[in-house]
């Protein structure tokens, strides 16, 4: 069996980081794997400049060891099955088990040295994107440095001059191996306070990445160029992305960086927040914009930051509508409006599985139970609290509560709507509604004579718009 | 039939908006229905803080009724018959009788109290996107509120906290519903004076949307991903769109919200204008960047703002060449360059109804005479004063006249091009440019003897670019 | 044959630009012609305010004549031959021989006079996309001026009211127009110096194009919406692509205006930069953002702006994966992981060309001799300097070396990484990362004892992280 061939910890969480040995550079450091999808909790450096750490979503943290006052970090590019949600898995290739890549964690000015062992069938080498570094060490293949063949460890090493929010990923073959899903986050925290680096409660971190795999497969189509059916976020899948839990009035950062092939505009409902930096630097804050809705394009990485000041289970997605869906469905036919008793008789000769959906929408879609081919999960999902969220792809929720502790990045539940804070169904006269009657050019007669002296918005007399 | 079953009033304009009747809460305010695509005239307040009101471009503005100091809404979330343009008309879903929804427009610190019917054949929800309100108003179904079943009521209320653009849509099955038209505008009005708010002398604001139907038919294809062939501004497309008419001089902003699946790059020809605002809030004026092409990313909206100085009619389009053009076309072979007489009668063989079209461009597709199917337009077309303006979809124009009156919206008809201010034909030696001969690696030489005294841009002695 | 019905110069770069005559208005400056796709020497005023010219990326700067006090300039739109790298060449539209057309270069507050003759099989105009004009000088066909026929010349004329960076493109049969390559630059310096134009050391640009021409073929396929397959600058693919040369510690430039179908998130490796100005003028100071990548939409112009401190030699491209790969292969299916020496005999017997290709990814490509179909190229290729760069499309180099010259724009050859900058083949234990194994709960244990002494990141005691 493919991921068989070695004995992975199954222990609870990353295999273990409080251990570390004072080897020499002649020995490499065994790489640390990780074998689970969940979000681990945050790593915090044993001694040095504390920093608060960041929280991958669905993702954990490369433990390094000192070296001479050299950290040293290996990761290790190889095959790996990543469970896209729960009931979906994929063979991707990723970073010690897991794709995406563990994210590396350092401090500006750290020397940073880098095993990278190649287990893949094909070479490759590791970009540090965004890095201020020597030329040799930029890691594109064939420009700055030969390839890495299978089987080989290369060595990069390098200060991390700047601080910030950085990614890595591969620049040889390019295209294949981050539509494989090979790619990792990185953070330079501030050896200093920083002025446009705001000292935060919360960090979240996680990459936008995009996989096309048919139901019932699963290894991606590596030639795809825009029609992807599986929207990402750490390579995850909604439900089977993890929420952001906070406290209410943290001031919260999440760092998102893009490695897909289109542009992903990341919506926050019910607060407004402002891009704090980019992975070219701290956004001076004269030029913050405030926004609900920040469009990431490939390539680039966005730290967004604002309190959380309301109470609540707040939805958190790409806008893209197709991105909030899972795979299935893109040939189905447009069945709204038509009856089609007879047509589906006709179509069922045709394709024997065949379902009769969609006549009137698709949000049966998220209730019934309809068969699915092996290894793939609905299109729209998610239980809520209220119902399903029908929902998929590039889709979480950040959860505020009073009670939340500090440093507890634990799920607290669904949110329980104070009275009188929820929309509710009208309990009135429901045949009203559907009357629908509009008389006389009078707008809201009802049945009462209008009183005429109240508050209105009116057409202006004399006032007209052409066309 | 599905539109006539109820009896809607065709009368000019919105169904009348003067007379409001002082109803209690326990009944429902009749919704005003809309039955025309016209741009309809804005609704300016009775009473209360004026404020100077929008224009929904091809669309309109919900009268509300004040209870008990709550502004009352009531939307009805239907099937509807839209004309896209004339000619051409579809089946979509909407509020109030067309798609999209009627504008709602309040004042900062309003409470609003929306009743939503759901006439649908499925349930719905709404979301009130970029709002700051209890998180059991938010409209996510099955997270914050149960699904709208159909035949239902519910009830929003909130405090409309703070003053911007927002939009509204149903977030319930949600990628079918928006792909069917189901959205709105929502502005709210600042209180009082806003050191960011400008006040301007024109307001308009409209939707990017985009929908997939088959020449022929009229009801989109709702799975559609990327292969839009239809898009729209407010559900209309050019020659259906409404120009922007201003007094030259005015203080213009342009709202514009944008649900489709792409970013859409609106561009302005002859005046630069900047961002003054988003869903997220006005923006800094020192963070503002001049622009004349504002890229609208999905789920966002952008306020653009600028001095409409220059007199003319002004090109105001999507800069993406294809979403300037309607439906039609997208199989037809690229036959430039190419001899096909003896080609096409092969191709008419196997397909009768094939054109030869395109061996020269496709620009005789704005004028000829082809026959296209019912319920469709030209994919190039729109008679302008000099020929046809060969365009479709998202364009429209900034029609700017120094007569135009304030508060007047309507169409001023074209520009009459100042003498000696317009592009012309050159009279002179017509055979000149065809010789287009260069002797002895001089550029410009002419027949007469280069004079060489006069200034002129040359390659500097000893320059060289390598590749 | 289509391209040598004119006589055309062959002469090393352009045709000569050093004389001019001083003709009247009567007669038309006989327009230069261009043959070469290298990119050109930047041309420098021979009297007048002297400026720091562009250089245009794989292309060249029109020559002008002074006529009574006006800066005139003579485009032919025509079909051209244009070789897209070595090895290919495209039929395309475009001007004085080439596409995309001359850069025009003026001064603010010139008097620029622009004959426009079409040689095309249909009729053009031409839109100075984002300057100040009078209504009937922005060649919008049809609504601002009749098209242009072909056969004649058309006249515009215009004060270059503000400096900047701006393109043209028809504004007729616009979709096709610019699908066939139809598009140009157009750059006005300041006319004093200007607080927010910096003097630059090096200023080049180009424009983002896209073309879908199939293997074998060399006309684009205009109608294509989205499937485009060549990604190009400047109408050339890598490695067709000139590098930018410039000197360690110059202040550099580079004026990118995207003309495509979508977004184009242009990265560059090693350095921060900002977008120093747009299409709508410069950008303030306070309002820039650091970037290593910025998105550049449709329709829209950036100003990147950055010191060159950092020797090598810099990756700069499109961080579109799919965009740095040339035509071919978008209908391999995936064969990663799969043993199909069984299904490849199989498939041979179907299509008798079949390769098994991209077993362990695509890597292969790069190296192997792939028959191709006559005038295409690979998808992956560009040889370096340590093995294949196994890109294609929109990518190029930044070359930053200590001692080029100023106003020398030459390739410098390869960087010669410095000893001990460069990443390395590990050499020692190499059996030592095949074990990757962990061992109770410990993530790096090594073989020695841990010490547990040095500075280590852990797991904080306590901390967690839900799902």
């Amino acid at each position: 069996m493919l991921f068989s061939r070695r004995n992975l910890l199954r222990a609870t969480g990353i295999a273990g980081a409080a251990a570390v040995s004072k080897v020499a550079l002649a020995a490499l450091p065994e790489p640390v794997m990780q074998t689970r999808p969940d979000t681990m909790p945050p790593l915090v450096p044993s001694s040095g400049r504390p920093y608060n750490p960041v929280v991958t979503l669905n993702g954990w943290t490369l433990p390094w060891r000192m070296n001479a006052g050299v950290k040293e970090f290996h990761l290790v590019a190889e095959p790996v099955l990543r469970e896209l949600a729960p009931g979906m898995k994929a063979h991707l290739w990723g970073y010690n088990g897991q794709s995406p890549g563990p994210t590396i964690e350092v401090v500006e000015g750290d020397r940073v040295r880098i095993f990278l062992t190649n287990k893949l069938p094909e070479h490759t080498s590791m970009h540090w994107h965004g890095q201020r570094l020597p030329n040799g060490m930029d890691g594109v293949s064939g420009l700055t440095q030969p390839s890495i063949q299978p089987g080989k460890t290369f060595v990069y090493e390098f200060v991390a001059r700047r601080p910030g929010t950085f990614m890595y990923h591969p620049h040889a073959d390019e295209m294949v191996q981050m539509a494989m899903g090979m790619m990792g986050f990185w953070v330079t925290h501030p050896r200093q306070k920083h002025p446009l680096i705001a000292e935060v409660d919360r960090d979240f971190c996680f990459l936008l990445n995009a996989y096309d795999i048919e139901p019932g497969t699963a290894t991606p189509k590596i030639m795809t160029m825009l029609d992807f059916n599986l929207w990402t976020w750490n390579s995850r899948i909604f439900p089977g992305i993890d929420t952001l839990n906070v406290r209410r009035g943290d001031r919260v950062r999440v760092r998102i960086g893009n490695l897909t092939m289109t542009n992903h505009p990341i919506h926050l409902h019910g607060h407004e927040f402002e891009v704090s930096g980019t992975d070219g630097g701290p956004v001076p804050k004269a030029a913050r914009w405030p926004e609900v809705t920040t469009d990431i394009a490939v390539g680039q990485m966005r730290q967004i930051e604002f309190i959380a000041d309301e109470e609540g289970d707040w939805a958190f997605h790409c806008h893209k509508s197709h991105h909030t869906m899972n795979a299935m469905g893109h040939a189905v036919p447009t069945m709204i409006g038509v009856d089609h008793r007879g047509l589906a008789r006709q179509i069922t000769k045709l394709i024997p599985d065949y379902m009769v959906m969609g006549e009137r929408g698709m949000a049966d879609m998220a209730e019934m139970e309809m068969p699915l081919p092996d290894n793939t999960i609905p299109m729209m999902t998610g239980a809520g609290p209220f119902g399903s969220v029908e929902m998929g792809g590039m889709f979480s929720m950040l959860k505020v509560r009073r009670n939340q502790k500090p440093g507890d990045y634990g799920n607290p539940g669904w949110f329980r709507q104070p009275t009188g804070t929820q929309a509710f169904e009208w309990a009135g006269a429901l045949a009203e509604p559907a009357r629908f009657k509009a008389e006389g050019g009078r707008a809201m007669p009802g049945r009462q004579a209008p009183s005429g002296e109240i508050e209105v918005n009116v057409r202006k007399p004399g006032g007209h718009a052409g066309h």
